[in-house]
This record gives C-alpha cells, structure tokens and sequence, in this order.
C-alpha cells in the first residue's frame, strides 16, 4: 500500500508545498516542532533512508541543503537542525527544524496548531526564500 | 582558535575513532544517548553543515551512510536516527543515533556514562562492521 507520503507525491493527500522536482519534494509537517519545520523526501518509496542507492541518497541531501538555506532565511533562528529516525512512516523523510537551542529537537514536545492560512504563508515565505 | 573535533581530527585530544579517511572521520560521542552514539564530521572546519560546500557536504553524508549501515550491524536497535543541532562545537556534525522509539532522540535525556574500556569495544564492534 502507498505511504501517505506517496500520496502527498501523487497529489492524493494535500500538502503545503515548499519545494519539488522530479525525485524529490519537500513540503510543511502537518504537526510542526515550530513554524517552518518541514520534511524533505525522496518521491522513491523506500522505508530507511540509510538504505537508498547513492545516487538518490546524496541527491536527497543536497536537495535538502537547498531547502535548509532557504528556511534558514525564512524563518527567524538560531540553526535549521536536521533528524531523521523514521519510525512512524516508512517512507524515507528528514525533518528541517528551525532550532533556537540544543534541546529544540525533541519529538515528544507538544507540537504547534496552525491554521491553513499559516501554513500556506509559512510555506510560501520559504519557497520565495529558495535560490 | 581549533575547535575540539579539530583537535581529535589533529590527534590533540583523543576519541575512540569508528571511521577515517582524508576529509571525514567518525568517532564516538563521549557524552552519548545510546551506545554506539557516534558523531561524523568533515575535517574541514565549517561551524555550518548547510555552509559545507556541494562536493564536502554530499561526501559528508555518503561517508555517514557507511557509518550508519555499520552502526546498524553492530548495535541492536530498530534505527539508526540523524541528528544535526550545531549549536555547542562550531564544527559541523551529524549525530548517528541507535533508537528504538521517536523519542529517543532527546538532548536533554541523561547521558549514558560509559567507562574507556566499554567505547573501545562499541568503537571496534562497529569499525569491524563497516562494509
């Protein structure tokens, strides 16, 4: 069966867009740590990142860099950190976080509610970020 | 002034080493939040994993796939989780974290307090694990 991540590829499931090409798409968590936390992945449904061929495993990485830097410039913060653990979907996704301190990376967190109009301006505002 | 993963990579101060070639070494953390807690690094000193140039930046990340696949073997866990915060050593590093549920990725959690004997077996369990 499809991912929902699949789905949000094949426009099943909608998503707030910030980035895509032809293998790869990055686009706003639903359930956010803070304002412009967003999951990158590749569209090739594989469940462990670590396990992707080279090729889409360095193009997904630099494929993020891009949206890091363009978050990094959207949204006021100290870093944009990085994690991937990818027990709760099998579908291969890093989370860009936007990071004031060392302790802002921590899944068990309450997670922000945002509405839809925040989500879209929040994703818009990085995707005019991008180079 | 030398960051201290300069000083490892340089050998001023001393790490249990995982993996080493010309531009990037992997060592385990010394304060980890599970055994085999490693950290990679370029030896390249940019504060920034996002500021790393293309070619350092994607070698960096294929020099962790390694690194994860044989923290994979050699460590029982469901994952091996990413991690990349940035915010205590201005050199850039990536987290490799053995994790069995989402919140085990967690800064603030204790730090587990491993004797030298102890990471120096988890350090050759996983370096004779690399492929």
């Amino acid at each position: 069966m499809a991912t929902i991540f699949t789905k949000i590829v094949r426009g099943e499931i909608p998503a707030h867009k910030v980035a895509e090409n032809e293998h790869y798409l990055a686009f706003l968590d639903i359930h956010p740590l803070a304002k412009g936390h967003t999951l990158v992945i590749p569209k090739k449904e594989v469940d462990n990142v670590f396990d992707l061929d080279q090729q889409t495993y360095s193009g997904l990485w630099l494929f993020a860099q891009k949206v890091a830097l363009g978050i990094g410039k959207a949204i006021p913060c100290e870093r944009v950190g990085v994690a991937v653990i990818g027990l709760e979907v099998p579908h291969a996704h890093i989370h860009l976080v936007p990071v004031n301190g060392i302790y802002d990376i921590d899944f068990s967190k309450p997670k922000l509610e945002l509405s839809s109009d925040e989500f879209q301006i929040i994703a818009r505002r990085i995707s005019d970020a991008l180079v």
